[in-house]
This record gives C-alpha cells, structure tokens and sequence, in this order.
C-alpha cells in the first residue's frame, strides 16, 4: 500500500509565468511526499477499521475485554461494583466477583484455552478463560497474552478448584473469567522480573555467575545492585512488601506499647546549627549561605524535653550519618526508634521499660506479621526468633561478658570494646547459656561510651549505660544521662575526644540541666536493625525502601 | 577572722646567708597570703561545722528534708516506695503519698509556716507546713525557700482543704508536708519566668514595651523570639505542654484511623542524588564531596512505592524547603503527614478517605485532648472549631470559591490563584454559608498546580487536585496523580517552568508509571498547621518544639 501513485508533479503555489526555482521544487517534492504519505495511511487506517468491524462483528465477547481508557482523564463514569478482596474469595464460591489484581504471568494454553496467575497483596490464584459459544477465541488470545505486571480488572466466577493448585497461593479455588479489562499495561520485556526477586541475594562468597548459577538454580540469582536500581520492581515481591509490613508494624507496635504508658510522640529538628557530638561523620549543608548539619540523632533534643519536663517522649525520625563505611551493617540514612524518660530511682527503671517494649513488639510480630515472617525466614531458611522462657530477659554486666568471651578464647581486657566478630560470638555463648537470642549488656566501661553517661556507682570505670542485642547484634544503645550541669560539663571537657560545654552545639544543652532536670534515662534503636535480625536477613540495605550509603543515593 | 596574724616573715627556702631577691620576696609574700587564706578558711570551716552541729542538734526534722545526692552517680539504693500521681489524690484523703513535683514557688508566710505551689504535668496543688514540737523551724524554712523550678520529692498528708484554693487546679485538696527532699535545684534567678510563657504573645500590633505592658497587665508580654532562646524553660509552660501533647495525639490518631484501613506506614529517602521538584527551595548537602539534597517532600517516593504495589501508603516524617519566607506561616522544617493511596474507579474515594480522617482526628482531638484544648484556646479566646452538622464536608468546586469571592467584592477571574488574604476570606464566607471551619476546594486549575497532577476530565484548564482548609487556611493540597509515563513526561515538558522527565532527579520516577501502575491520588498534611488552626495560634513557630526558619537555627 506504501507504493500509491504519486500525486500530480507541478505545485500548487508556484509563482505564474516563471520557472519554477530550486527551492520551489524542492518544496513540491516535499509536498508531494507529504501527500503520499497522507493517502498512504488514509488506506492503511481504512484497512484497518474494516478488519476491526469484521472482527468485531463476530466477536461476541467484544464488550468483555480490552484496554480502559486512562481512568480519571476521561470522563469515566464509577460502575460502583464492589471490588472483592482475594483472601475472600471461599465467601463466593459459585458468585461472580470483580476485582483489581495484577500480571504474575499469562500463558495460551491453545486457541481455545488461556491460564493466568493473578496476584493481589500476597495472595495469587489462577484463572482460567475457555472459548464457547459465549466466548470468542479473541477474547481468549487477548487474556493470553497480557503482558505481565499489568494491573488488571477481572469479573468471574469463583469456582472449587478439581484438585489443590500449587503453583498458586490460594490452592482450593479458581477464577473462570467473564471480563478482562487492563487498567495500566506494562512494558514488554521489564527491566527485572518479579520472579527473580523473590529468590535469595546471592552470597557474598558466590563471587561469579557460574557460581550463583550452581547455588541458585536454572537462572543466576540477581545481585542486590541490579535490584536495587530497579527497586520500584524489586519491590513487588513478596518477600519485599512481608519486610515492609513487618517494618510498618514495629513503628505501629513501638508506639501503641509507649503510647499506653504515657510517652508523647514528639519531632526533633534534623537540621542543626552546630554539629553537636563533635563534628565527626555529619553531613553539612547550605544553610541560606551559612552552613547547618543534619542531626546525628535525637540525643540533645530528647533530653532537653525531658528538661523542659516532657516526663516521656518517643520519637520516630530520620537519623543521618556521614559515615563513610561500605559495609552490610551501615546506612548513610535509617530510622531512629528513639525514647527518653525520667525515671524515680534507678535506671533500670528504663532499662525495664526497653525490655517489656521489645517482648511486646516480638509477641506482637508473631500474632499480626506471621505470615510474612514466615514468608521471608523460608526464602533465607532462618531460625525462629529465641527468647526466654522465663520472659525474664538475660541482663548480663559488661564485665561477665568479657569473662564468658575469655572463657571461650578470646582476648580481651576488662575495659576493651568489643568488636562486632566479637559481638556475635558472644550471642553464640549467650544463646547456649540462656536459650535467647534478645537479651543486654549492662554497665559498659566509660571510656567507650559518649560524654553524657552518667559514670556507675559501683565503679568509677564503668558507667550506667547498656546495649541491646538481636542475634549476637546491637539493636539499641542506651544509658542513664547526666542531669546536672557541672558534671556534664567536667566529663565534656575530660572526654576523649573533648567536647567544649560551651560550643555553638553544646551551650544551650548543657545549660538546660541548671535549672531542676529530674534524672533520665533512655535508649536509641535502629528500625532497619530491628527488622533484619528478626527476620535473619544478610543486608540491611533489605531493610530500607530506598537505601543511602557512601556509593548510593539514586532512586 | 580574716585579721589573722601574718605568718612568719622570712621565707623558708631562701638561699642561706644571701639577701633574698626580688624574685623570692615576691613568692614569700605570696607563701603568706597562702597560708593566711588557708587559717582563715578552716576558721570559718570550723566554726561553721560547730554551727551546723549545733543546729543539727537541735533539729528535730534533719532527716526530713534537704538535698539528694545525684541519682545514680551515688550508690542510692531505691526505697521502692510507690509515687503517687497528683491527679489521683482524691483516692488518698487523710493518707500519706510521696510524689515527685516541680515547685512552681515556694513563700514562708512566717518563721513557723510556709506554701508551696506544687505542679506535676497539668496539675498544681498547694502544699504547706507548719511548725510544731515534731516539725522543726529550720524545716519550715527550707521548704518556703526551695528555688523556683527545682524538681522535688515530697511525702505528705493529702487533706480536704477548707476552702477551695483558687490559686491551684486542685481546688479540693492540700498537702501537709512530711518529708521534702530537692532532687535536682535549679539556679536563681531563671533566665525566663514559666509564669510569663503562660500568658499570650504581644499582639504585633503592639510593638512597643509600653502598649504590651497595657494589653499584657503588670509585666510586659514575653516576646517570641524571647521564648524560643530559652525554650526548655518556656516548653514548661503549661499551654506549650498542651499544644506538644495534642500534636503528638494528632500524629497517633492518623495513623490508627490508616492503619485500619490497611495503609502501611512507610519512610522514604529524605537524601536524595538530585533535586527533584524543579531545584528551587531545595536545601543542598556536601555528601561526600558530591552534592545532594533535602526532600522537599515525599512525593516522588510514596507514589513509587504505589508503583511498587505497596495499595495504601502513609509517612509522618521531616519535609525541609529552603524557602526564605520570614512570616508567621513558614518553616524551613515541619513535618509532613503523608498519604497516598490507589483508588478503583475514582479520586473522589481518596477525598472522602481524606475527609473522613480528618473528622476522626478532630471528633477523636475533642474526646482525648479537651483539657488542653480549653486551655490553649483559653489563653488566646479562641472560638470552638466549627464542624458541619451534617457530618457532610462542603466539597466546593473552586470555580464555586472564586464566584462567592467575586460576589463578596474581590477581583478575580476564574483561573486565578488565590492569595492568603482571599483564602481567609473564603473561609468567612464558607463559615456563613456552611457553618463549618472545615472544608475542601476541588478542582483546581491545572496551571497552578504540580506537572504530575491529572487534567480534570472536565475541563483541560482544571486539574482533579484538591486543597483541604481549617478556618480559612489551607492545611493539605492533594490530587489525582499521572499514572501514565508518557502523558506524565508530556505535561512535565509542558509544564511552566519545563521539567525534564529524562532528568536525573525524574527519570526513575517517570519510569515506574510505565510496569503497570493502578491508578491513585493522596494528599501531604501540614501537622504544625492542623494544631495551629486547631487551636488558632498566631504563630506557626507555636508549633514546633525548635522551630526552623531563615533566621534560626539554635536550639
């Protein structure tokens, strides 16, 4: 059809009497193409549209399928249907249900008979679509061939299933279409496949391809950087959307526990003045001209409320750290759990309160998250999470630490820090010991800790400060702070680094203890901490929707 | 004492058989001095101990009072004996409890009695005590004089008083005082009174000392800027305790109204690799030696996260706009309470959600925070918050908003943004109208909205976008969003100023619209703005317990 014949040769609007110029041929020609052209696709569009009413005219199924416009650009009027949840579907056996899932795959099984796997939330069911004198073969090869990834809307009957379909998350029931409409079609081929980024990370020590191959199956597991630039696909997964849920639950749960005993939720500001604990790994920025920090974390803040006698305070916030370390431990941004509270005669007051809040965020995760906790410990093959049974939560001094640690071979002195090998070596010897995997250190040697602890009692060397653990890892660090202006003010100047009490970032924090601060404790968790070490994951980067470390900051 | 005879004149370790120089004379005298101020100290010393002992002696009530060691830097064993909370006294008439308490002043009436003004959270008590054979003087004394401000330990006799005090919010009850120890002195005198952040802010009419000393009564009104310098001293107030308790009630009651319905609470990246919205008002960071960036907002990332299948998100976290507006209205930080959501057939279900959380959270504000609701509104006179009888919000089209402004004398045409002043107008007329201080605009026009918003179906020079306002002050702009790549990209590079699609901040965000993403709309909260208009507080910077603006960054 591309070859019609050319339109007549001498242009329209050349000037009379004079032969025609260079230019003014070279604009025939041009126009003349144009016309082609113009014809060409009048013929093809003419084609088209008789084929298209042929079809239709024998498709009986022509109101039953297709693409919707884009919904809320046109005039798109709500059917008002009610849209059914999957996990419902056993309360329609026999009825016909619409509702909007998406693409896991589609497949023709022949002319006449097409699958597909439709996935909603965590749930998939097959559906399955058979030419009749009811329905076309067009409307069949259409659903046979959606792309995959398409969100869809789908009326059927909720039929039993002949016998359990395991390739599907609801085994004992299936869909038999009726409409088929795609809401919002995906590209062909995606960039990643959902599939892939189910399947485990592959291990660090599986260096090449042919490795992962042997390790993963048929096709190479796919590395934590390819998923994560493509994360908006990456996070379809189920495993993806279980740590999610997980992780929205424990900010839902921290806050129902400390809001029940009278904490108030409270936003600390993240951009500072001065850079507050020292200056080292804060990020800078431009301040209308004059340089600010990112906060470090809460500390100062929570602590002058609790000044300002805000008696109990929670926070959930955004903590930055110009930390340049490369590692699967490290972001550059995460969340801080954090709470502060004024306590009447010892500090172990709080370090209760950080125990019964954590107990109840684990018995919370096992009641309303098992199912994804469940669903990504399988992808990993993880432990159940230990804890004691006594409910009494092991609440071991720094110093016996050490001893168990000498005990098992390690060398170290009283007053060492330990390192993270050492960390979970430790949770080993702990978990044998005492059967859990959550438990505390109390009273660290002074030296490691920041400037504000309040030194221990019991021994000038040591301090009232703790850390909690999750499998051998810190989830939380905490401790008794200094309430009283001088000797804070005497540990900033003696600490190692020293800090000036009287610092741009310092004055006005340890200036609010001079007038009639109650004495306080408190304790800083890591949220993406919390969330890896109850699920056993390798990488925290899992733990973040959209992780920032030194190399990453994209998408 | 300090007459003390001179010691001995010659120095002690002058060479032998030389004159002394002029060096050693000038230490020998300095060796004298020494040891005079040293005689003279243990003079004094002396005597003050014969005095003390003396006095202690005779004090009946030593044991009683005084000042506490530093909790926890001692080794201070817990009495384990229970505090009791002020407002449960009631419960221990003719008993005695033991509280902690902050003294809002403290006055000897006589040698032999004295009041003190007790407070603990919202609740003050008067507390007094007397003379007697079992209750020395020397206590009495003590107690009339603990500086303002100190945290204390009090255990007492609560009695029925005889008369309601009016000076307390416990009217119907006193303590006697048995015991009261400071656990925590503040100095004297404060930098700032509590009692003076209890009363309002000078009017900005009222520039000078003089017209606020008029408005204000005896003292001249404490200016802001005044408060937040010393604002661990003014958050004590109780109108700040009550605003920061309702802000974190708002926080709590968003969240359990979405949770419900399923929304999961998310926390989007707030470093981001490039400037997304356009680069104006955009706070830039040194991230190790390369340039980022502060999250304007989370929009870009909770509308991925819808691409990402995730059907319901919300976030409450810090927006940062570098925005250099030095009003009443704005802060360079605040915190967004964000939510985005699919919706099936159209944006309307996403306004209705919107509006019903709202009255959740203003029905829920009513029952769970009345106290200091009053109280705050008690301060500035402010009117109750006004909600339509029929529980039906007025969704006003706003081209409907421009015509009543028109009508009410403003000049106008139908396209036209509006200024604050004309908003606040609106809100008067939709007050008369409709009798609600709550309300929404739909239907904006598309020009004066975000490139991603969607064209209203209606209209190609409206937009399904929506702006949502509390007594006549927007508190949430929200809208149908593009869920379409390509159309997205088109209205990006249609958009005044153009925005690339293909940019570094914008491409992963254009791209995910194009694996099948359901359509959806949403909304980004003010949280400062919806207590501020709650209340109706002047000043937004009310607000934020360290407010941010171009001009403060400290404390």
């Amino acid at each position: 059809m591309s070859d019609a014949p050319p339109a007549a040769a001498a242009p329209a609007e050349a000037p009379q009497g004079e032969a025609p110029s260079k230019n003014a041929l070279k604009k025939a020609q041009k126009e003349k193409e144009k016309a082609e052209k113009k014809a060409a696709a009048k013929a093809r569009e003419l084609a088209e549209r008789t084929k298209k009413e042929a079809a239709d005219a024998e498709d009986i199924s022509k109101d039953s399928y297709g693409e919707l416009p884009l919904t809320g650009s046109k005039d798109y009027k709500p059917t008002g249907i009610a849209r059914v949840n999957l996990d419902d579907v056993a309360d329609h056996v026999d009825k016909e249900i619409t509702f909007r899932c998406w693409v896991e795959n589609a497949r023709s099984q022949s002319a006449k008979l097409a699958f597909l796997n439709l996935r909603q939330n965590l749930s998939t069911v097959q559906a399955v679509i058979a030419a009749s004198d009811k329905l076309s073969k067009q409307m069949v090869k259409f659903c046979g061939t959606v792309p995959t990834e398409s969100t869809i809307v789908v009326t059927g009957l909720v039929k039993k299933a002949p016998e359990p379909i395991k390739s599907a998350s609801i085994q004992d029931f299936e869909i038999h279409i009726k409409q088929l409409f795609i809401e919002a079609k995906a590209q062909v081929p995606l960039p990643l496949q959902v599939d892939d980024c189910e399947r485990p990370l592959p291990a660090e020590t599986a260096a090449t391809e042919e490795e992962q191959k042997e390790e993963g199956g048929e096709r190479p597991l796919v590395s934590l950087n390819t998923r994560l630039n493509n994360r908006t696909i990456d996070l379809r997964a189920k495993i993806n959307q279980s740590i999610f849920r997980i992780k929205g639950g424990v900010c839902a749960i921290f806050q129902e526990f400390l809001s029940k005993k009278d904490f108030t939720l409270v936003q600390t500001p993240k951009i500072l003045g001065a850079a507050s604990e020292g200056g080292a790994n804060v990020f800078e920025l431009n301040y209308f001209g004059r340089p600010a920090y990112l906060a470090q974390s809460p500390q100062f803040y929570k602590q002058m409320l609790i000044a300002s006698r805000f008696q109990k305070v929670m926070e959930i916030g955004p903590v930055f750290r110009a930390e340049n370390s490369n590692t699967a431990r490290h972001l550059t941004e995460f969340t801080g759990l954090d709470l502060e509270m004024e306590f009447q005669e010892h500090y172990h007051e709080v370090m209760g309160v950080l125990e019964d809040l954590m107990l109840f965020i684990f018995k919370e995760l096992n009641v309303r998250f098992k199912r994804e906790t469940d669903l990504v410990r399988g992808v990993y093959h993880v432990d159940e999470f230990k804890l004691p049974d006594s409910g009494k939560v092991p609440r071991i001094p720094f110093t016996e630490g050490i001893k168990m640690l000498r005990e098992a071979g390690e060398e170290l002195n009283d007053y060492d820090d330990l390192s993270t090998p050492q960390e979970k070596h430790l949770g080993r010897l702990v978990l044998e010991k005492y059967n859990t995997d959550f438990y505390v250190l109390d009273q660290f040697p002074i030296d490691i800790r920041p400037a504000y602890t309040m030194p221990s009692p019991h021994d000038p060397k040591l301090s009232n400060s703790y850390d909690f653990f999750m499998r051998g890892q810190e989830i939380c660090s905490g401790a008794q702070r200094i309430h009283e202006s001088e000797l804070l003010a005497k540990q900033m100047r003696e600490h190692d680094p020293p800090i000036d009490p009287n610092g741009a970032g310092t004055k006005d924090y340890v200036d609010c203890f001079r007038n009639g601060c109650p004495p306080h404790a408190g304790g800083g968790f890591g949220l993406e901490r919390i969330v890896q070490f109850w699920l056993g994951l390798p990488n925290i980067r899992m733990c973040s929707l959209f992780p920032r470390d030194p190399q990453r900051v994209t998408p």
